[in-house]
């Protein structure tokens, strides 16, 4: 892509274009040393558009409805005169090579509205890369000028506390469940929740929607919330029905005003970029480390030493990091 | 210390003499370059003496009795021919310069046993540096012949974790409490504990303690055990009265021979030190690219770019790791 390209991208995505939206992302995704150095330049212009939207980090586990209940949310913040993006970070699709249902399929009335935007996860590449493209696009929307970025990724782990760093406010989505069906949260994965919404509180799930809601309310007794000031609330709704969703998104704008009128939305996103900073140093630095030649044959040595418990992780540690450091210095 | 002394030390601390173990406890713990090159010297030959004990992680919060627990549990032990150590994590003692009360004034009969050895905090250090003493000093004490080393740390969260990667088996302390009460316990831990010992299981409180051992029971639903084929007992004991040491005892061995027999023990003991290898280099890597003069000026500049939220995370971090490379290289 020739400078006069890249400088016509940033016209056509500033003034709201979404074909430009979406060119700029496939560049930001690409691995291609050249591209990189583009998207820098791209973002490093883009940076001071950046910054105005709501951003929303929605997880849950397949099955629990995510796909209705953004189709119904997104339509919703539409009505109310928004604009909505919406982003995946799927690692499964990381694995498959690509989500199988794409944009085209999933959140049909949604994909069609010209103010709403849908990016399906990209395929291939690691969680880091997945998550630094994800960081990264949320960035370009609100150059864009979208007013609320969702971040949707699926209940595994790792990728939410991921999207948890990347976002304003968290909401898990459940469903309604009894008693022993607690117990399959996740570890870690409630005790990142801003916002609880138990979906399908619908027909004949109703009740036990309404009791589920007290459940995971004992539930949440264990766990602290993220921000000392919020006490995380368990929202009940039917994302088919379309009931609830006003409750739902009244939540997130309470939270928001919360953490704006105490200084914590700015101070949380600087705070997301240190981290993410200082992660993506660490990861770099460890993988220039690992592709080193000479560490790369200590390892192999070294490794079979920890398997015959005959060597400590200092001198294990001292040994590869003087092999690095002493090739480049030499 | 000469080559001499070395040799001699290591003969002596074999051989099982205690103030051979404390002098080189007190080599590995010191920062010196001479000392850090003369306790890997030591570990390297140590290495292959040490593995043999159960290693015991134990946590509370200040109050819970833990000291006295050890001493009872300790005491126990060695009724049965054991020989404890006791090492103590206490990230507080790296603030306040050492820990107040030292191996005389706790654990008194312990501390008198000629078969027990008793090791405070050290004073001063990052909780890193306090990381590495600690697990260096479980393989000395191991090679000195100790056939249980408890490591003790106060229920303060990141020390635990610590402490929970450096043992076979981590038990957590917790005082009779009921309902509300429980959600004193910080995010994270319970889910590191492998044996729950309700303490102070006496007199007035004994009728609490029983009701607690349920709720935490009820709490622990909602927390997936570390090893799959392992359901987390909860144990009732009164320390004071020394009541129920024995069936805590008892825990600790079923756990350990679980683990034994799966192959998980000597797995998880080679994927420990294998994790802590990675944490040091990434530490000494990290620390490394900090103290470098042109990153150092560099990050001023970064820095205050991403509190104006000028800058993303990629590109700050690319900038940073060419600094320190580059810098490297030429």
């Amino acid at each position: 892509m020739s400078k006069h390209d890249i400088k016509q991208l940033i016209q056509e995505l500033v003034s709201g274009d979404r074909r430009a939206l979406a060119r700029a992302i496939t560049l930001i995704e690409s691995t291609r040393a050249d591209h990189i150095e583009q998207s820098h330049q791209l973002l490093k212009i883009l940076m001071p558009y950046a910054g105005e939207s709501i951003r929303i980090g929605i997880s849950g586990v397949p099955g629990v409805g995510k796909s209705t209940f953004i189709e119904a949310f997104g339509n919703h913040l539409l009505e109310q005169g928004k604009q909505v993006a919406v982003l995946a970070v799927d690692p499964s699709s990381s694995i498959s090579g690509g989500s199988i249902l794409g944009d085209k399929t999933r959140m049909e009335t949604l994909s069609t509205n010209p103010r709403a935007f849908i990016r399906p996860s990209p395929a291939g590449g690691t969680l880091g890369g997945v998550a630094r493209r994800t960081r990264e696009s949320i960035l370009l929307c609100e150059a864009a000028g979208f007013d609320v970025v969702i971040v949707e990724t699926v209940g595994v782990g790792q990728s939410e506390t991921m999207v948890a760093g990347m976002t304003d406010v968290f909401l898990l989505l459940l469903l309604p469940a009894g008693g022993d069906d607690l117990q399959g949260i996740k570890r870690g994965i409630l005790e990142l929740a801003d916002i609880v919404v138990i979906n399908k509180a619908d027909g004949e799930l109703l009740n036990t929607a309404t009791r589920s809601a007290a459940d995971y309310q004992n539930a949440l007794q264990y766990v602290p919330s993220r921000f000392t000031e919020w006490s995380v609330p368990i929202k009940t709704c039917s994302a088919l029905e379309q009931q609830g969703i006003e409750e739902v998104w009244q939540s997130v704008q309470e939270y928001v005003e919360l953490l704006k009128s105490k200084g914590e939305l700015k101070a949380r996103r600087v705070e997301q970029t240190q981290q993410w900073m200082w992660q993506e140093t660490k990861e770099s630095l460890l993988d220039a480390l690992k592709q080193n030649p000479r560490v790369k044959e200590l390892l192999t040595e070294v490794e079979s030493q920890i398997a015959q418990q005959n060597i400590s992780a200092s001198l294990a540690s001292q040994k590869i990091i003087d092999a690095f450091l002493d090739d480049k210095n030499s």
